[in-house]
């Protein structure tokens, strides 16, 4: 299959010309083509967006489900956000349970389901500071420990998938589970941790590569303790992850300060979605003020206000809403703060590529890689997407949130 | 008089050639010299440093002692730290006592003292909120009035000594303080406030210009709320005034993140220092915990952990170590932020002079400009100052602190 447009976003180009499929991966980029091809001509073909931070979105999740069945309904729905490969995130849950879903990842794997690519998993705790836990269970946040680690990576029948570990690293242990991971080219980033500014700039060169939901879930930036907050602004050598940019968990101004320190970079913009319908309990969402209640076959949304709602959980169109998706997020983002097409490929796929060291076959448009590509108009409206080489476009669910 | 230096830092260009002064002017620029001249070859002449947030200089204080007596000694001795031109600064008093500090004001402007120029007042308060009121007195920090404004500015014979105001922008009546400000070229700062940044986005169109001491005596960042700090890096439009780099108010790489945002062109760097040995009653330094009491002709402190000294407040060789001078702060801040001789030369001179609009005759080194000139070696320290053409170079007092 060959593509044609006027802007296809290479690493350092933007390229006018066509850009040739074949057996799910980038043949080759043409100035000029003779024979059929589909006609992007105005719109921009971005490499596919790689979310490395996400429980669950619309339809399944792998939080709450820990089953195969969830990454399934991930893969067949992510396109549709804009997403052509994740990261199955994992919270603090008991060990068991973080096991369960390390067995539904390698099954996904193995399974290798169609539409967006599961990469692996990024272990959110257990190693997490409780204090800091946000909406992760206190109960199930734990000290970092060597063996708890070594039992999670030998849990994953494929090795390579154990990819990324969000990670206090104040906690007592945490120099041993790093250098583990960093011995077995797992990538990990501070979060929903308490460690001052010091203890990072200690402790960073054991491998640390960056910050997971940058400014939630950490010490906040004071100007005689710059925290981990701190750290993240100044540190050049290390990656912020920003959640989905609703503009209300970070706002946009602070984001955007953010931005221009680090650059494009220095940042990956991920959704930190959960896919809150398929909730298995009651979920609190404390900063929505809502809560997400199962009832038998149905969710049930109780704001704190009183009103109600009643959703199908495996109804794509009536839960799709919930939350912002990885497309919306970027193009709220792109309101707010000034960047050009490099920047945003670079944020949402070169830098996640390259953080989890898949950027042998993502990340970029070039000859060889992945034919993972996000098609948009020049609003950051959803056009088309490609996952494997293979189109998705379903019309209707296509537009993102 | 003629100065040759290789490294004459212009406003746009290292010169390197001769320099020469008449009648406390900057006479000419000139590549060739046959003449006798003083020689700075390997030195750096920067214009001279204006300090636009300065209570009081080792043996002198405007803050304390509200005389004409104290800007005397200020302006004899702070060339001493580099510095050839400052904004005397009152604080948070009884508009009483206010006034006496004007007068003082107008007093050493008309006898025109030697050494550094007094450029005219900044009022720090009394429209200051006092829950941010940092070191001032609560029972002084009083809500905008424009009639005091006018009764203020009013008390001084010469109306273009009143430069400067600090501010806290959401106490009810700003908007109408800020307005005179405007009207009579008294430049506005956001200071012991607790405005948010909507606050502070909703009001600085009435012309605010900046923030005093960023970060201190103000609403910190946070991501939800970012606050007067997150105003002070977002907004390009306004200038950050800094105190004295000592790395403890605020952290060098607290600093280093707003400068990096801000850039030179954006930063002001002050003292703040108060002449803290000239204290007329006990003061209480939180701080840096200790206490500065007046005891007869000696100035007693007295630190938290018991120790005690004794001091002439009238030696400037035993109280010119109290605080961080100018040229120290800036030696500090050198070393831990990347700067060259055009951001130091920036920050130290020409954005203040343009903020409080004496640019016309300070703030470059140019033809027709004072002779204010501050010469330092490759490691910033203090080498020569002249004050208006004027040559101020006591070998054993001017290497600074």
């Amino acid at each position: 299959m060959v593509l044609y447009s006027k802007h296809i976003i290479l690493e350092h180009e933007e390229f006018d010309g066509f850009l040739e499929l074949e057996h799910g991966k980038i043949k080759a980029l043409h100035k000029e083509f003779s024979g059929q091809y589909e006609d992007f001509s105005d719109f921009i073909i971005l490499p596919g967006f790689i979310d490395i931070h996400i429980h669950g979105w619309a339809t399944g999740s792998f939080w709450f489900e820990k089953n195969a069945g969830a990454l399934k309904e991930m893969c067949r729905t992510l396109p549709y956000a804009g997403v052509t490969s994740y990261l199955a995130t994992s919270g603090a849950d008991t060990i068991e349970e973080i096991q369960r879903c390390i067995k539904a990842a390698d099954e996904a794997y193995e399974a290798d389901y169609p539409g967006a690519e599961m990469l692996g998993v990024h272990l959110e705790g257990p190693f997490i500071n409780p204090r800091y836990r946000g909406m992760q269970r206190e109960e199930c946040c734990i000290l970092p420990s060597l063996k708890v680690m070594e039992d999670l990576y030998n849990g994953f029948r494929n090795k390579e998938l154990c990819r990324h570990m969000t990670i206090a690293v104040e906690l007592e242990g945490a120099r041993e589970v790093l250098k583990f991971c960093k011995e077995h080219r797992i990538q990990t980033a501070i979060g929903h941790s308490g460690a001052t500014f010091a203890q990072i700039q200690e402790i960073k060169d054991a491998g640390v590569g960056g910050f997971t939901h940058t400014f939630s879930g950490m010490r906040g930036l004071h100007h005689r303790e710059p925290g981990a907050a701190g750290a993240a602004l100044y540190f050049d050598d290390m990656m912020c992850e920003f959640a989905k940019q609703t503009g209300m968990t970070v706002s946009h101004e602070v984001f955007d300060i953010a931005y221009r320190i680090k650059g494009s970079g220095r940042i990956i913009m991920t959704t930190d979605c959960s896919g809150l319908a398929q909730t298995q309990t009651e979920f609190d969402h404390y900063v929505r003020r809502m809560k997400f209640i199962k009832d038998r076959d149905m969710v049930r949304i109780v704001h704190y206000d009183g009103r109600e709602e009643w959703m199908d959980p495996k109804d794509y169109q009536a839960v799709r809403e919930i939350e912002l998706s990885y497309i919306g997020s970027i193009r709220n983002m792109a309101k707010h703060s000034r960047v050009d097409w490099f920047d945003i490929m670079r944020m949402t796929s070169l830098n996640p590529a390259r953080y989890i060291y898949v950027d042998d076959r993502k990340g970029s448009i070039a000859p060889g890689k992945d034919g993972d590509l996000t098609v948009v108009d020049s609003n950051l409206n959803l056009i088309s997407v490609f996952c494997r080489g293979k189109e998705i476009r379903e019309r209707d669910e296509i537009c993102g949130k």
